[in-house]
């Protein structure tokens, strides 16, 4: 809280209005699949508690799994909800109002899923007498630095990581189905280990295989793999709503070469970019060493790289602050976390390996120790 | 496309910009997880094909999800990605400038999770000779009345749906974490059945117990059930973006009176507003049979009972148009779905029973066939 009010501070911010359910989960603890709906902290620059203002039968669930204050927790009734006459947001400014908030500066997630732009609009009309600034990644901004907690639970989440890829390799087979292997993974990632359980990844898994690896955001069929089928698995574990997320690729008997050349030189310049990545670099180098290892055999790649990662909420497990990828000179400092993920798609297939890294003082770790290869099952 | 068509015509919109992903969905096939960063699919009045707009490395899925010809798929760079200098919907605008659309009436789903505050204002501001138009149910409107090969999907649904629940109903036990219950469900959502597979469902399953049903958007934790719990699951089966959800509440041993008696009456209520239904009745109707039946017991529900179900995405199943509450005038008729989900929260417990029911020519269906009972695990 004192860091997201020092930012306030500095942009000028008095009472910031925070829709980001990762970033409500962040400051309050709050958490539960009621993003769907309207909700918010109302964080003011004067007040110690921040106000949760959501809908009525979630209110129970504010006082379970927060610390916020009953006189905090501020419900609207029901008739909001997919109304065509009347907005939540209306109920907020009400709020804002009763409590002498209606005339100071405001600040706004813009730029978050659960922001809608008729928010934004309602908000302004029933506020004629404050002012907006764009506040989309105030509170993303102080994330991107983990306690040593938080890197405790993405050391949780990548373990169960391991077990679900290893899951995946098992399963994949000739004659398998694309369902019932995602229907395993699922059950490594939310069972976890037997020490500690998984919760739900941000993204579900994403199988794409044969000429579906050409992109990378499909999911899966019903369909049943074949013999020489590439299988690329892109996984996150999940422990308290923290994320570790890997990606492999697998080919099912023999390697086309192009398939095998391609791995290795994403391999290498994995390699070669985790070996450089040390505190004090800036995002934009850590991408150079990449793309200088790929150039050398004569390939390219205009996507970036990689991103940070922690805590999220569907449909993203990407924290929206920091991107390895040239003009970004955010530079790195301990206990940060990325997701290196430099895959490479051409029109007819892919790859993608990838690893999830803290900044150590003197270099980096890797959170999963998985087997960095292209996996070949015979 | 030609009922929506019917639609922009009527409500003066010349090109409609649609990016809720199930709309995108509905009208061209494509499927993937790349809702997360900005997309649409452009429909305008007098041209035949949709144009799909949206991240580079997204778009193989486009050629192989959807029918939508090469030249109607339009990507931008992937440096538009959460950046803090350029937006996806200035590439947007541009493209809307070039093809001579931008003097035109604008259509845009104002009230979506994947349209932000930002977007329109960026719309806005490099389009100023457009005049906009809030579009937000335009297609989920038309998405109200299923196909029969919908409701053949829907019925798919609802038997992974009997899985699903039924395998939560067996593993649910004293001494069993809730995160192995949710492993297991999970499971059978996505395996589905020998003949066909099951998708990811819109939300993941909900499982609240002991004094966390008193409120129902809670998930699971990795926490032991002990005896004389109360658990409510919430669950849905997906059969290619189509969800059949279903709630039930179990209690481990014998239930308490106060639990046994509010079954009792959610249950009378839920049979009672079955018999009911038929088409030609309002939304307002159905529930006021419902409301009728509770206050016969002296009890009362404030939130609304159910709500149009169907294709969805992340973060819910609802598809966000007609509700079944009192001021809602829509009149039912054959082939709508819904989801009457009458739950009931108090301060220390809740019960949830439903069904998903069809609007057959004389009266309804449950897609799912499964015991409407509260579950004893004895």
């Amino acid at each position: 809280m004192e860091k997201i009010k020092q930012r306030m501070n500095e942009q000028g911010i008095e009472v910031l209005l925070i829709t980001n359910p990762s970033n409500m989960n962040y400051i309050s603890g709050y958490d539960a699949w009621s993003f769907y709906v309207h909700q918010m902290l109302v964080v003011i620059i004067d007040e110690e508690q921040p106000i949760w203002i959501g809908r009525e039968m979630d209110a129970n669930g504010v006082k379970l799994t927060t610390w916020i204050g009953q006189d905090n927790i501020i419900s609207y009734s029901d008739d909001y909800i997919h109304s065509t006459t009347k907005h939540p947001m209306e109920f907020v400014a009400n709020i804002l109002k009763e409590i002498g908030q209606a005339t100071r500066n405001i600040g706004v997630e813009m730029e978050t899923h659960y922001f809608s732009a008729r928010s934004y609009e309602r908000l302004q009309s029933k506020l004629p007498d404050a002012s907006f600034f764009d506040a989309s990644t105030l509170v993303n901004w102080v994330r991107i630095i983990k306690s040593d907690s938080e890197i405790e639970y993405m050391k949780k989440a990548a373990n169960i990581v391991e077990l679900a890829m290893q899951k995946g390799y098992e399963t994949i087979n000739v004659g398998v189905r694309e369902c019932d292997v995602a229907a395993n993974i699922f059950h490594s990632q939310v069972k976890g280990t037997d020490q500690f359980g998984g919760d739900y990844p941000a993204i579900v898994p994403m199988l794409p295989s044969g000429i579906k690896t050409s992109t990378p955001h499909i999911t899966w069929s019903d369909e049943r793999y074949k013999h020489g089928d590439t299988v690329i698995l892109e996984l996150a574990g999940c422990y308290k709503r923290y994320h570790s997320p890997m990606a492999r690729t697998l080919v099912i008997g023999n390697p086309s070469t192009k398939v095998s050349d391609l791995s290795q030189v994403v391999l290498e310049g994995i390699n070669e970019t985790l070996a450089a990545i040390k505190p004090g670099l800036t995002c934009e180098e850590v991408e150079e060493v990449w793309r200088k290892s790929i150039e050398k055999k004569g390939y390219q790649k205009k996507s970036r790289i990689g991103y940070s990662v922690g805590l999220s909420y569907p449909p993203d497990w990407g924290e929206h602050t920091a991107s390895l990828r040239k003009g970004d000179h955010t530079v790195l400092q301990p206990n940060m976390v990325f997701h290196l993920i430099p895959g490479i798609w051409y029109d007819d297939y892919g790859v993608e390996i990838s690893e999830t890294f803290r900044v150590t003082e003197t270099g980096i770790e890797t959170l999963a120790n998985f087997p960095r290869e292209l996996y070949i099952k015979s």
